[in-house]
């Protein structure tokens, strides 16, 4: 059996790298900064965006493609996005290599140098911008609503598997619309759609809030986001949706005639998710003994693994289990029969108690004679036995179940971990343990900054739909009409 | 109506471009050489993506990912393959820009040069082979079969939107076994789901078989291959599958531990289909009215037109359709109904006719007292009229009839323009005329390059399975016991 893993209780970090290495999800690439994500973890990928593609097209959108390189003159057109991006582009600047004159090896070749150099996209709003104008002319294009799912590179220096690569999957929403309150709905609509995500399929509550300037996104004029707690009492920032105004259309010279036969700029949002979100599901749920998946994201659902002695009493176990087995696959139950026998029982258990898999069951040749079954949860860690007949239907029900019971423990993690402050003795005192803290602040970046560069926390969202409440600043004891939500974060 | 496509026997390829646009396809972008990938023709490449992940799980297969950047280094460690691809590599020289000190806009920071330069992935064998390095010990490690959906670029000068393209969007396959004999039934058995694929999914017979030494893959011992003829008599390669040996595991130092307690290199295979196919699929099947898609690749395969004055018209039409319309969902029928008031039927008959929707129906008031429906096969052009009772039986069984006849037109195609040619003279003749050519060749690499460099026409492959048979080379004379199939090709 494998070392235990680092406890979270006494080094989150190390206990979080350790996990995605041994449940085998990614590991760090010898190309800097970039990760390998293995089938483990692509395949829990592939199930996110296979439930966000869908919720996707069902709210209208298509998806597309568009180029992966990006020349430097598009990015310098809007000039805010320009200067947000600038300091983290991998730039093309040769498009061949050639044999060294010197000896062994290939050497870049000095004449194919580029006319102008290709910045790979760091996000795609000006390259999708310059495409659109040939797109939009009249009202009747729009609204136009597309996503493209791709990969990107924002140069980090220090990076963490999943949660800050160089290069990083994700998904990015980028429409057009004739009024600003349509694009406005739209930004909510999406976030709405990633708070749904969030919470039904990852089993994870977020807090859906507004960006202040200062955590905007470059280029946008709002910037809304949803806010997940981490068990060390971190946020992750889990994904956006920016309402972009006019700035793109205006920068890239896009106009359409409206129905008054008036020219106009549309107007745009953004919004997107990435493989982050393998971060926050891993950092949401998980425990000491390995990776916590909720049922609808786990790869494999349900692990049957028979107790044997001999060939004979396995044949006997399949012949009962292969039944039960094909019945849960045609209930949509992904379901893994495990009967190798390079492994022992107890091996297995743990290593897929590690992975994740929410439940397990195992059956020997006493449970054979008795009708019975052992079924094991990852997320409670406990076992009971239960009559093999029958079995299907308890199972999906058991499924559900844990869903429903993984998203209540993270509920109530947060709010155990959700502190109204009023002071900033209070403030100073709690931010060192971690959670959200709800505060009021005066409003103004300088204030903001003052607060990050003495504790660290950030200003995570202004919550939408919070009540209006009278207060004072914690900070500079200026009057507020609203808590906003602070904490150190990833 | 907008006007009418070039005529493919006035000028196939002015053809093929305006259909690529009008149709919706695909555009090229602004980005020197990539294309932006429209809507309408992602839909169809997700249809394609679908059924090949599905023929690559249920064949073992599992999806990961890997690094786009390539480090330089990696790619020399295989000569055969750092040659054949450092011509068109774009290469990453720097991490980070910076405001241009001398006015306006960006320019690239020369502190921020990376001391290794980074390849965008041309193709991963190198950085893959690199990370099995870390994932293959024993031979219970093996087979390790990995499959990555990506984009890859190459620079191209000369491009042709879905045909060549500098960034193009593909799987790439990348397996390791324990003996050479297991490599190369893998390499043939990926080579034989595509050619599933591209028949029974594409509509499109393909040969199989062996490329020639001159053709293959940098890296390869052996490169097998699917070849489609298009319609003005060129081939297009469809697909390839490698057999790579001992190569990259032991440019990689990559070895594992046999049964027998030995350390050894294990075998490589990497196979690969590309947006390539989207061109393929056009240009099999398409006529002069526009694109003719096979049914099971089909975005829309039944768009249903009502053919009403008024409102009161086209709620009697709806109230008889709706029905029909989710019968055929309920069925796995996607379908469109097209009550759109802003264009008249005709315009919208041409419109689904140039995107190939495969079967239309028009309702009108008349149909709606007769029980009658007009039914429209893209395939043939034909119409009839049925009973609209039971009508959605009907229409499965009809996308089935298309699919079939789709591809027996394409295969009758390819028989008709299939030569076997036995003098030079005859050769000359026949490939100016396009087809396919069987005739005899030496077997050697001089042969072949003085027959491309006279008739412009390559060996698309050695078939697999074609019978021995005595003959002379077409070009030396010499002795040969077997025929090869010549083209001109994409």
């Amino acid at each position: 059996m494998s070392k235990a893993l680092p406890k979270r209780s006494e080094n989150y970090s190390e206990w979080y790298n350790e996990l995605v290495k041994r449940a085998d999800l990614a590991e760090h690439s010898a190309v800097k900064g970039c990760m390998v994500i293995k089938p483990y973890g692509f395949a829990i990928w592939e199930k996110m965006q296979r439930a966000l593609d869908d919720m996707f097209k069902a709210t209208g959108h298509q998806n597309a493609y568009f180029p992966l390189f990006v020349p430097k003159s598009f990015l310098e057109k809007e000039e805010e996005h320009a200067e947000g991006f600038a300091k983290e582009c991998a730039v093309v600047t040769h498009y061949r290599l050639k044999a060294n004159p010197d000896g062994k090896g290939l050497i870049v070749d000095p004449d194919a140098k580029l006319e102008e150099e290709l910045i790979v996209r760091p996000t795609s709003e000006a390259v999708i911008w310059n495409t659109y104008k040939g797109w939009i002319q009249s009202w009747r294009d729009l609204p136009l609503l597309i996503n493209q799912w791709a990969n990107v590179v924002r140069w980090e220096m220090r990076t963490r598997i999943f949660l800050r690569t160089a290069e990083f999957l994700w998904q990015e929403g980028h429409t057009a619309h004739a009024t600003s309150e349509e694009a406005i709905e739209e930004t909510e609509k999406m976030l709405g759609v990633y708070a749904t995500f969030a919470e039904e399929w990852m089993a994870m509550p977020v807090l859906k809030g507004v960006k202040t300037p200062s955590e905007r996104f470059a280029g946008a004029v709002d910037t809304y986001c949803i806010e997940a707690l981490m068990q060390d009492g971190k946020a992750l920032q889990s994904g956006t949706s920016h309402f972009l105004g006019q700035n793109f259309a205006k920068s890239f010279d896009v106009k359409f005639v409206n129905k008054e036969n008036q020219t106009e700029f549309p107007w745009a949002t953004s919004w997107g998710v990435s493989t982050r979100l393998m971060g926050a599901l891993i950092m949401a749920h998980s425990d000491d003994n390995g990776l916590v998946l909720p049922p609808r994201l786990a790869p494999i659902q349900v692990v049957i693994v028979p107790i044997y002695r001999n060939e004979e009493d396995l044949a006997k176990i399949s012949e009962r289990a292969n039944p039960i087995i094909e019945k849960l696959k045609s209930l949509g139950v992904s379901v893994k029969y495990d009967f190798d026998d390079k492994f022992k029982p107890g091996y297995k258990f743990a290593e897929y108690e590690l992975r994740g898999v929410p439940v397990r069951l195992a059956i020997g040749m006493r449970d054979l004679e008795n009708g019975t079954v052992e079924v094991a949860r990852r997320d409670t860690l406990s076992k009971e036995t239960l009559a093999l007949d029958g079995i299907e239907d308890k199972i999906v029900a058991l499924l559900d179940e844990i869903q429903t019971n993984i998203y209540q423990k993270a509920l109530k993690f947060r709010e155990e971990n959700t502190f109204r402050v009023d002071t900033w003795e209070e403030f100073q005192e709690q931010i060192e343990k971690g959670g959200f803290i709800l505060a009021h602040w005066n409003g103004t970046d300088d204030t903001e900054e003052k607060i990050k560069a003495e504790t660290k926390a950030t200003i995570r969202c202004i919550p939408i739909g919070a009540a209006e409440e009278s207060g004072t600043c914690v900070y500079s004891g200026e009057p507020s009409q609203k808590r906003v939500v602070f904490a150190r974060s990833y």
